[in-house]
Protein backbone atom coordinates (compact mmCIF):
# COMPACT_ATOMS: atom_id res chain seq x y z
CA UNK A 1 0.00 0.00 0.00
CA UNK A 2 1.23 3.50 -0.74
CA UNK A 3 2.38 5.79 1.91
CA UNK A 4 -0.80 8.26 0.49
CA UNK A 5 -4.02 6.06 1.02
CA UNK A 6 -6.32 7.13 3.83
CA UNK A 7 -9.15 5.12 5.11
CA UNK A 8 -11.88 5.44 7.86
CA UNK A 9 -13.04 1.53 8.55
CA UNK A 10 -16.47 2.23 11.16
CA UNK A 11 -17.67 -0.81 12.82
CA UNK A 12 -21.40 0.14 12.01
CA UNK A 13 -23.14 3.09 10.66
CA UNK A 14 -25.59 3.53 13.46
CA UNK A 15 -24.99 3.00 17.00
CA UNK A 16 -27.67 2.26 19.36
CA UNK A 17 -30.55 5.13 19.91
CA UNK A 18 -28.65 7.52 17.52
CA UNK A 19 -29.17 8.12 13.43
CA UNK A 20 -27.71 6.98 10.67
CA UNK A 21 -23.68 8.07 10.46
CA UNK A 22 -24.39 10.06 13.69
CA UNK A 23 -21.79 9.42 16.05
CA UNK A 24 -18.60 9.46 13.57
CA UNK A 25 -20.62 12.57 11.36
CA UNK A 26 -17.22 14.87 12.73
CA UNK A 27 -14.75 12.36 11.58
CA UNK A 28 -16.60 11.90 8.12
CA UNK A 29 -16.87 15.25 7.59
CA UNK A 30 -12.55 15.83 8.04
CA UNK A 31 -12.02 12.77 6.58
CA UNK A 32 -13.62 13.90 2.80
CA UNK A 33 -12.65 17.78 3.77
CA UNK A 34 -11.63 18.84 0.63
CA UNK A 35 -14.06 16.83 -1.94
CA UNK A 36 -17.71 17.90 -2.77
CA UNK A 37 -19.10 14.94 -3.94
CA UNK A 38 -18.75 11.26 -2.32
CA UNK A 39 -18.69 7.97 -4.73
CA UNK A 40 -21.26 5.58 -2.62
CA UNK A 41 -21.06 2.26 -3.40
CA UNK A 42 -24.60 0.11 -2.03
CA UNK A 43 -24.10 -2.92 -3.42
CA UNK A 44 -24.21 -4.47 -0.04
CA UNK A 45 -27.78 -4.28 0.33
CA UNK A 46 -30.49 -6.04 -2.13
CA UNK A 47 -32.70 -2.30 -2.69
CA UNK A 48 -29.83 -0.19 -3.83
CA UNK A 49 -32.11 2.78 -4.61
CA UNK A 50 -33.16 2.84 -1.15
CA UNK A 51 -30.09 2.85 0.47
CA UNK A 52 -28.63 5.65 -1.91
CA UNK A 53 -31.49 7.94 -1.65
CA UNK A 54 -30.63 7.11 2.53
CA UNK A 55 -26.81 7.87 2.36
CA UNK A 56 -27.51 10.63 0.32
CA UNK A 57 -30.07 12.65 2.26
CA UNK A 58 -26.97 11.84 5.26
CA UNK A 59 -24.55 13.21 3.43
CA UNK A 60 -26.29 16.47 2.26
CA UNK A 61 -26.67 17.30 5.64
CA UNK A 62 -22.38 16.96 6.03
CA UNK A 63 -22.22 19.05 3.41
CA UNK A 64 -21.16 16.46 0.50
CA UNK A 65 -23.43 16.14 -2.47
CA UNK A 66 -23.59 11.91 -3.28
CA UNK A 67 -23.50 9.95 -6.70
CA UNK A 68 -24.62 6.12 -5.75
CA UNK A 69 -22.55 3.64 -8.18
CA UNK A 70 -25.18 1.87 -9.28
CA UNK A 71 -26.72 4.59 -11.58
CA UNK A 72 -23.07 4.64 -13.10
CA UNK A 73 -23.08 3.92 -17.13
CA UNK A 74 -19.74 3.22 -16.32
CA UNK A 75 -19.14 2.25 -12.80
CA UNK A 76 -15.28 1.74 -13.28
CA UNK A 77 -14.95 5.19 -14.83
CA UNK A 78 -16.96 6.71 -12.34
CA UNK A 79 -13.87 4.97 -9.81
CA UNK A 80 -11.69 6.41 -11.70
CA UNK A 81 -12.83 9.87 -11.77
CA UNK A 82 -14.28 9.93 -7.85
CA UNK A 83 -13.08 12.22 -5.22
CA UNK A 84 -14.27 10.18 -2.09
CA UNK A 85 -15.38 6.99 -2.16
CA UNK A 86 -17.70 5.92 0.88
CA UNK A 87 -19.27 1.42 0.90
CA UNK A 88 -21.63 1.07 2.69
CA UNK A 89 -22.79 -2.17 5.31
CA UNK A 90 -25.18 -4.64 4.52
CA UNK A 91 -24.09 -8.37 3.57
CA UNK A 92 -20.39 -8.70 3.14
CA UNK A 93 -20.68 -11.72 0.70
CA UNK A 94 -23.27 -9.74 -1.75
CA UNK A 95 -20.96 -6.68 -1.70
CA UNK A 96 -17.58 -8.53 -2.54
CA UNK A 97 -19.78 -10.59 -5.25
CA UNK A 98 -20.67 -7.64 -6.83
CA UNK A 99 -17.36 -5.63 -6.59
CA UNK A 100 -16.04 -8.41 -8.14
CA UNK A 101 -18.62 -9.03 -11.01
CA UNK A 102 -18.20 -5.20 -11.64
CA UNK A 103 -14.17 -5.98 -12.19
CA UNK A 104 -14.32 -2.89 -9.58
CA UNK A 105 -11.78 -4.37 -6.84
CA UNK A 106 -8.83 -3.44 -8.66
CA UNK A 107 -9.86 0.02 -9.84
CA UNK A 108 -11.16 1.20 -6.47
CA UNK A 109 -8.00 -0.54 -4.70
CA UNK A 110 -5.66 1.89 -7.38
CA UNK A 111 -7.26 5.02 -6.52
CA UNK A 112 -7.49 4.39 -3.12
CA UNK A 113 -3.33 3.88 -2.65
CA UNK A 114 -3.34 7.08 -4.83
CA UNK A 115 -5.09 8.85 -2.18
CA UNK A 116 -8.65 9.00 -2.91
CA UNK A 117 -10.03 9.03 0.52
CA UNK A 118 -12.20 5.84 1.54
CA UNK A 119 -14.81 5.80 4.09
CA UNK A 120 -16.05 2.03 4.92
CA UNK A 121 -18.56 1.21 7.63
CA UNK A 122 -19.51 -2.96 9.03
CA UNK A 123 -18.88 -4.95 5.20
CA UNK A 124 -17.61 -1.55 3.90
CA UNK A 125 -14.68 -2.31 6.38
CA UNK A 126 -14.30 -5.77 5.82
CA UNK A 127 -13.75 -5.31 2.16
CA UNK A 128 -11.17 -2.82 3.00
CA UNK A 129 -9.07 -5.85 4.05
CA UNK A 130 -7.06 -8.59 3.01
CA UNK A 131 -9.66 -11.32 2.59
CA UNK A 132 -13.50 -11.25 4.09
CA UNK A 133 -12.82 -14.21 6.29
CA UNK A 134 -13.44 -12.60 9.55
CA UNK A 135 -17.12 -11.30 8.79
CA UNK A 136 -19.94 -11.77 10.63
CA UNK A 137 -22.22 -12.17 7.92
CA UNK A 138 -24.27 -15.14 6.29
CA UNK A 139 -22.53 -16.48 2.99
CA UNK A 140 -25.80 -15.91 1.29
CA UNK A 141 -23.99 -15.87 -2.32
CA UNK A 142 -20.77 -17.03 -3.12
CA UNK A 143 -18.48 -14.11 -3.70
CA UNK A 144 -15.97 -15.82 -6.29
CA UNK A 145 -13.23 -16.35 -3.47
CA UNK A 146 -12.76 -14.24 -0.28
CA UNK A 147 -9.84 -12.08 -1.26
CA UNK A 148 -10.80 -8.70 -0.89
CA UNK A 149 -9.67 -4.94 -1.96
CA UNK A 150 -6.59 -5.67 0.76
CA UNK A 151 -6.05 -1.85 1.82
CA UNK A 152 -4.89 -2.73 5.04
CA UNK A 153 -2.78 -5.01 6.38
CA UNK A 154 -4.99 -6.86 9.28
CA UNK A 155 -8.59 -8.34 9.83
CA UNK A 156 -11.37 -6.14 10.46
CA UNK A 157 -14.24 -7.91 12.89
CA UNK A 158 -17.14 -4.73 12.84
CA UNK A 159 -19.98 -4.96 15.50
CA UNK A 160 -17.53 -7.04 17.99
CA UNK A 161 -19.81 -8.40 20.42
CA UNK A 162 -18.57 -9.60 24.03
CA UNK A 163 -19.99 -12.61 25.57
CA UNK A 164 -22.96 -12.44 27.21
CA UNK A 165 -22.71 -13.79 30.75
CA UNK A 166 -26.35 -14.79 31.01
CA UNK A 167 -26.29 -16.32 27.56
CA UNK A 168 -27.78 -20.24 27.66
CA UNK A 169 -27.54 -20.31 23.98
CA UNK A 170 -24.91 -23.09 22.65
CA UNK A 171 -23.69 -21.19 19.44
CA UNK A 172 -20.08 -20.12 19.48
CA UNK A 173 -19.16 -16.51 21.00
CA UNK A 174 -17.96 -13.80 18.81
CA UNK A 175 -14.24 -14.51 20.91
CA UNK A 176 -14.68 -18.26 19.98
CA UNK A 177 -15.44 -17.80 16.22
CA UNK A 178 -12.15 -15.94 16.03
CA UNK A 179 -10.32 -17.65 17.50
CA UNK A 180 -10.97 -20.82 15.12
CA UNK A 181 -9.87 -18.05 12.45
CA UNK A 182 -6.86 -17.82 13.84
CA UNK A 183 -6.33 -21.77 13.87
CA UNK A 184 -6.02 -21.20 10.15
CA UNK A 185 -4.75 -18.28 9.21
CA UNK A 186 -1.99 -15.94 10.56
CA UNK A 187 -3.04 -12.62 9.95
CA UNK A 188 -4.69 -10.44 13.43
CA UNK A 189 -7.96 -9.67 13.82
CA UNK A 190 -9.41 -6.07 15.29
CA UNK A 191 -12.55 -6.77 16.76
CA UNK A 192 -14.17 -3.26 16.51
CA UNK A 193 -16.87 -3.03 18.72
CA UNK A 194 -19.67 -1.01 17.70
CA UNK A 195 -19.23 3.41 17.76
CA UNK A 196 -15.29 2.83 16.96
CA UNK A 197 -13.64 3.42 14.06
CA UNK A 198 -10.44 2.67 12.63
CA UNK A 199 -8.24 5.94 10.98
CA UNK A 200 -5.67 4.60 8.47
CA UNK A 201 -2.85 6.93 7.27
CA UNK A 202 -0.62 5.14 4.78
CA UNK A 203 1.17 1.98 5.53
CA UNK A 204 2.20 2.38 9.11
CA UNK A 205 -0.28 3.75 10.92
CA UNK A 206 -3.30 2.73 12.42
CA UNK A 207 -5.31 4.34 15.19
CA UNK A 208 -8.39 3.18 17.33
CA UNK A 209 -11.11 6.32 17.17
CA UNK A 210 -14.23 6.39 18.99
CA UNK A 211 -15.76 5.42 22.55
CA UNK A 212 -15.40 2.07 22.95
CA UNK A 213 -11.91 0.11 23.27
CA UNK A 214 -11.24 -2.37 20.71
CA UNK A 215 -10.41 -6.51 21.23
CA UNK A 216 -7.13 -7.56 19.13
CA UNK A 217 -6.62 -11.07 18.32
CA UNK A 218 -2.81 -11.58 17.14
CA UNK A 219 -1.99 -15.54 16.64
CA UNK A 220 0.19 -17.10 19.71
CA UNK A 221 -1.25 -14.92 22.30
CA UNK A 222 -4.31 -14.40 24.67
CA UNK A 223 -6.97 -11.69 22.82
CA UNK A 224 -6.25 -9.02 24.93
CA UNK A 225 -8.07 -5.14 24.79
CA UNK A 226 -6.70 -1.42 23.33
CA UNK A 227 -7.92 1.97 24.51
CA UNK A 228 -9.37 4.98 21.83
CA UNK A 229 -6.39 6.80 20.51
CA UNK A 230 -3.83 3.74 20.29
CA UNK A 231 -1.81 2.95 17.43
CA UNK A 232 -2.08 -0.87 16.55
CA UNK A 233 0.55 -0.65 13.86
CA UNK A 234 2.88 -2.60 16.17
CA UNK A 235 0.43 -5.19 16.68
CA UNK A 236 -1.42 -5.55 13.01
CA UNK A 237 1.69 -5.11 10.78
CA UNK A 238 2.91 -8.59 11.59
CA UNK B 1 -32.78 -38.18 -3.35
CA UNK B 2 -33.41 -42.52 -2.99
CA UNK B 3 -36.27 -43.86 -1.03
CA UNK B 4 -33.62 -45.18 1.22
CA UNK B 5 -31.95 -42.16 2.90
CA UNK B 6 -32.53 -41.50 6.49
CA UNK B 7 -31.45 -38.57 8.05
CA UNK B 8 -31.30 -37.43 12.01
CA UNK B 9 -30.25 -33.33 11.76
CA UNK B 10 -29.42 -32.34 15.08
CA UNK B 11 -29.40 -28.44 15.59
CA UNK B 12 -26.91 -28.44 18.39
CA UNK B 13 -24.90 -31.33 20.29
CA UNK B 14 -24.72 -29.87 23.67
CA UNK B 15 -27.92 -28.06 25.12
CA UNK B 16 -27.96 -25.51 28.19
CA UNK B 17 -27.54 -27.45 31.00
CA UNK B 18 -26.72 -31.14 29.81
CA UNK B 19 -23.99 -33.37 28.68
CA UNK B 20 -22.96 -34.31 25.26
CA UNK B 21 -25.84 -35.49 23.10
CA UNK B 22 -27.69 -36.35 25.91
CA UNK B 23 -31.13 -34.50 24.52
CA UNK B 24 -31.48 -36.53 21.64
CA UNK B 25 -29.57 -39.40 22.97
CA UNK B 26 -32.90 -42.03 22.50
CA UNK B 27 -33.36 -40.57 18.78
CA UNK B 28 -29.67 -41.53 18.13
CA UNK B 29 -29.88 -45.07 19.43
CA UNK B 30 -33.00 -45.46 17.93
CA UNK B 31 -31.68 -44.30 14.40
CA UNK B 32 -28.40 -46.29 14.87
CA UNK B 33 -30.41 -49.20 15.40
CA UNK B 34 -29.06 -52.47 13.67
CA UNK B 35 -25.45 -50.69 13.33
CA UNK B 36 -22.41 -51.71 15.79
CA UNK B 37 -20.20 -49.60 14.67
CA UNK B 38 -20.21 -45.15 13.70
CA UNK B 39 -17.83 -43.53 11.63
CA UNK B 40 -17.48 -40.48 12.96
CA UNK B 41 -16.35 -37.49 10.88
CA UNK B 42 -13.96 -34.97 12.68
CA UNK B 43 -13.14 -32.15 10.29
CA UNK B 44 -14.79 -29.01 11.49
CA UNK B 45 -12.65 -28.82 14.90
CA UNK B 46 -9.05 -27.97 14.64
CA UNK B 47 -7.95 -30.75 16.99
CA UNK B 48 -9.59 -34.19 15.38
CA UNK B 49 -8.14 -36.69 17.93
CA UNK B 50 -9.66 -34.32 21.31
CA UNK B 51 -12.83 -34.43 19.33
CA UNK B 52 -12.57 -38.09 18.07
CA UNK B 53 -12.01 -39.06 21.68
CA UNK B 54 -15.12 -37.18 23.19
CA UNK B 55 -16.99 -38.83 20.42
CA UNK B 56 -16.08 -42.00 21.10
CA UNK B 57 -16.39 -41.69 24.54
CA UNK B 58 -20.09 -41.39 24.38
CA UNK B 59 -21.12 -43.53 21.56
CA UNK B 60 -19.43 -46.29 23.92
CA UNK B 61 -22.09 -45.00 26.69
CA UNK B 62 -24.83 -45.45 24.18
CA UNK B 63 -24.05 -48.90 23.04
CA UNK B 64 -22.05 -48.07 19.80
CA UNK B 65 -18.32 -48.66 18.71
CA UNK B 66 -16.92 -45.75 16.80
CA UNK B 67 -14.26 -45.30 14.25
CA UNK B 68 -12.89 -41.29 13.71
CA UNK B 69 -12.35 -40.98 9.88
CA UNK B 70 -9.10 -39.09 10.15
CA UNK B 71 -7.42 -41.91 11.42
CA UNK B 72 -8.57 -44.17 8.43
CA UNK B 73 -5.76 -45.06 6.20
CA UNK B 74 -7.81 -44.79 3.00
CA UNK B 75 -11.55 -42.13 4.09
CA UNK B 76 -12.76 -43.40 0.85
CA UNK B 77 -12.74 -46.98 1.29
CA UNK B 78 -13.67 -46.11 5.16
CA UNK B 79 -17.11 -44.47 3.88
CA UNK B 80 -17.46 -47.77 1.52
CA UNK B 81 -17.58 -49.78 4.47
CA UNK B 82 -19.41 -47.41 6.96
CA UNK B 83 -22.58 -49.45 8.93
CA UNK B 84 -23.30 -45.37 10.16
CA UNK B 85 -22.20 -42.17 10.10
CA UNK B 86 -21.63 -39.05 12.30
CA UNK B 87 -20.81 -35.81 11.13
CA UNK B 88 -19.48 -33.53 13.68
CA UNK B 89 -20.04 -29.78 14.77
CA UNK B 90 -17.41 -27.09 14.59
CA UNK B 91 -16.54 -24.29 11.69
CA UNK B 92 -19.11 -25.65 8.47
CA UNK B 93 -16.25 -24.01 6.22
CA UNK B 94 -14.01 -25.77 7.49
CA UNK B 95 -15.60 -29.15 7.72
CA UNK B 96 -16.93 -28.63 3.94
CA UNK B 97 -13.14 -27.51 2.66
CA UNK B 98 -11.64 -30.80 3.94
CA UNK B 99 -14.58 -32.82 3.01
CA UNK B 100 -14.08 -31.60 -0.54
CA UNK B 101 -9.75 -31.55 -0.62
CA UNK B 102 -10.75 -35.58 0.42
CA UNK B 103 -13.22 -35.75 -2.01
CA UNK B 104 -15.67 -37.58 0.00
CA UNK B 105 -18.68 -35.47 -0.90
CA UNK B 106 -20.04 -38.16 -3.81
CA UNK B 107 -19.06 -41.30 -1.59
CA UNK B 108 -20.61 -40.11 1.22
CA UNK B 109 -24.25 -38.89 -0.36
CA UNK B 110 -23.97 -42.18 -2.66
CA UNK B 111 -24.32 -44.13 0.89
CA UNK B 112 -26.84 -42.22 2.43
CA UNK B 113 -28.82 -42.25 -0.41
CA UNK B 114 -28.10 -45.97 -0.34
CA UNK B 115 -29.67 -45.98 3.25
CA UNK B 116 -26.38 -46.06 5.51
CA UNK B 117 -27.72 -43.46 8.54
CA UNK B 118 -26.95 -39.82 8.67
CA UNK B 119 -26.57 -38.28 11.70
CA UNK B 120 -25.68 -34.52 11.67
CA UNK B 121 -25.51 -31.92 14.92
CA UNK B 122 -24.64 -28.25 14.09
CA UNK B 123 -21.79 -27.95 11.32
CA UNK B 124 -22.55 -31.75 10.08
CA UNK B 125 -26.68 -30.51 9.40
CA UNK B 126 -25.12 -27.35 7.41
CA UNK B 127 -23.70 -29.69 4.73
CA UNK B 128 -26.34 -32.46 4.76
CA UNK B 129 -28.43 -29.67 2.76
CA UNK B 130 -27.99 -28.24 -0.95
CA UNK B 131 -25.55 -25.18 0.45
CA UNK B 132 -24.11 -24.06 3.31
CA UNK B 133 -24.96 -20.43 2.44
CA UNK B 134 -27.28 -20.39 5.62
CA UNK B 135 -24.58 -21.39 8.35
CA UNK B 136 -24.02 -19.17 10.98
CA UNK B 137 -20.32 -19.71 10.73
CA UNK B 138 -17.27 -17.42 9.95
CA UNK B 139 -16.07 -17.98 6.76
CA UNK B 140 -12.45 -18.46 8.29
CA UNK B 141 -11.13 -21.30 5.58
CA UNK B 142 -12.89 -21.26 1.67
CA UNK B 143 -14.14 -24.34 1.24
CA UNK B 144 -13.89 -24.26 -2.59
CA UNK B 145 -17.60 -23.75 -3.50
CA UNK B 146 -21.08 -23.63 -1.31
CA UNK B 147 -22.15 -26.61 -2.60
CA UNK B 148 -22.46 -29.29 -0.22
CA UNK B 149 -24.08 -33.05 0.00
CA UNK B 150 -27.84 -32.07 -0.71
CA UNK B 151 -29.63 -35.00 0.92
CA UNK B 152 -32.11 -32.83 1.97
CA UNK B 153 -33.99 -30.21 -0.74
CA UNK B 154 -34.06 -27.30 2.05
CA UNK B 155 -31.75 -25.16 3.82
CA UNK B 156 -30.91 -25.74 7.41
CA UNK B 157 -30.00 -22.79 9.97
CA UNK B 158 -29.14 -24.29 13.55
CA UNK B 159 -28.94 -22.91 16.71
CA UNK B 160 -31.36 -20.78 15.45
CA UNK B 161 -31.87 -17.59 17.66
CA UNK B 162 -34.86 -15.48 18.34
CA UNK B 163 -33.77 -11.22 18.35
CA UNK B 164 -33.64 -10.67 22.29
CA UNK B 165 -35.91 -7.21 22.87
CA UNK B 166 -33.57 -5.84 25.10
CA UNK B 167 -30.57 -5.94 22.78
CA UNK B 168 -28.95 -2.62 21.96
CA UNK B 169 -26.46 -4.51 19.58
CA UNK B 170 -26.81 -3.45 15.87
CA UNK B 171 -25.76 -6.16 13.70
CA UNK B 172 -28.30 -7.90 11.79
CA UNK B 173 -30.55 -10.10 13.73
CA UNK B 174 -30.78 -13.98 12.70
CA UNK B 175 -34.04 -13.45 10.97
CA UNK B 176 -32.93 -10.73 9.41
CA UNK B 177 -29.85 -12.63 7.70
CA UNK B 178 -32.21 -15.70 6.44
CA UNK B 179 -34.69 -12.79 4.93
CA UNK B 180 -31.27 -11.50 3.27
CA UNK B 181 -31.03 -15.20 2.22
CA UNK B 182 -34.57 -15.58 1.00
CA UNK B 183 -33.50 -11.99 -1.44
CA UNK B 184 -30.92 -13.84 -3.24
CA UNK B 185 -32.00 -17.57 -3.21
CA UNK B 186 -34.95 -19.74 -3.85
CA UNK B 187 -34.62 -22.83 -1.11
CA UNK B 188 -36.97 -22.90 1.80
CA UNK B 189 -35.06 -22.48 5.35
CA UNK B 190 -35.46 -24.32 8.23
CA UNK B 191 -34.55 -22.34 11.32
CA UNK B 192 -34.06 -25.18 14.10
CA UNK B 193 -33.66 -23.94 17.22
CA UNK B 194 -31.29 -25.55 20.37
CA UNK B 195 -33.04 -28.73 21.17
CA UNK B 196 -34.57 -29.54 17.85
CA UNK B 197 -34.40 -31.91 14.97
CA UNK B 198 -35.63 -33.17 12.07
CA UNK B 199 -36.16 -37.10 10.59
CA UNK B 200 -35.81 -37.25 7.40
CA UNK B 201 -37.20 -40.24 5.38
CA UNK B 202 -36.79 -40.36 1.93
CA UNK B 203 -37.69 -38.08 -0.42
CA UNK B 204 -41.07 -36.82 1.09
CA UNK B 205 -40.75 -36.88 4.86
CA UNK B 206 -39.09 -34.89 7.19
CA UNK B 207 -40.65 -34.54 10.42
CA UNK B 208 -39.24 -31.68 13.16
CA UNK B 209 -38.39 -33.56 16.41
CA UNK B 210 -37.11 -32.17 19.96
CA UNK B 211 -38.81 -29.53 22.00
CA UNK B 212 -38.46 -26.31 20.63
CA UNK B 213 -40.56 -24.70 17.88
CA UNK B 214 -39.12 -24.73 14.71
CA UNK B 215 -39.21 -21.47 12.40
CA UNK B 216 -39.34 -21.69 8.71
CA UNK B 217 -38.62 -19.31 6.21
CA UNK B 218 -40.16 -19.14 2.92
CA UNK B 219 -39.81 -17.18 0.06
CA UNK B 220 -43.01 -14.37 -0.44
CA UNK B 221 -44.29 -15.25 2.68
CA UNK B 222 -43.94 -13.88 6.53
CA UNK B 223 -41.43 -16.37 8.52
CA UNK B 224 -43.69 -18.60 10.77
CA UNK B 225 -43.35 -20.93 13.36
CA UNK B 226 -44.01 -25.23 13.24
CA UNK B 227 -44.98 -27.29 16.66
CA UNK B 228 -42.86 -30.50 17.58
CA UNK B 229 -44.04 -33.59 15.29
CA UNK B 230 -44.90 -31.32 12.38
CA UNK B 231 -44.49 -33.16 8.78
CA UNK B 232 -42.42 -30.10 7.16
CA UNK B 233 -42.54 -31.38 3.67
CA UNK B 234 -45.21 -29.56 2.02
CA UNK B 235 -42.93 -26.55 2.44
CA UNK B 236 -39.62 -27.65 2.56
CA UNK B 237 -40.10 -29.89 -1.04
CA UNK B 238 -40.77 -26.97 -2.91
Amino acid sequence: MSSRARLLLVSTSTTFGTGYLDHCAEAIAAHFAGARRVLFVPFALFDREAYAAKARTRFEALGFELDSLHRAADPARAVEGAEALFIGGGNTFRLLRDLRRSALLEPIARRVRGGMPYLGTSAGSNVAGPTIRTTNDMPIVDPGGFEALGLVPFQLNPHYLDPDPSSKHMGETREKRLQEYLEENERPVVGLREGGWIECRGETSFVLRGAPRARLFVRGREPFEVEPGTELAAWVCA
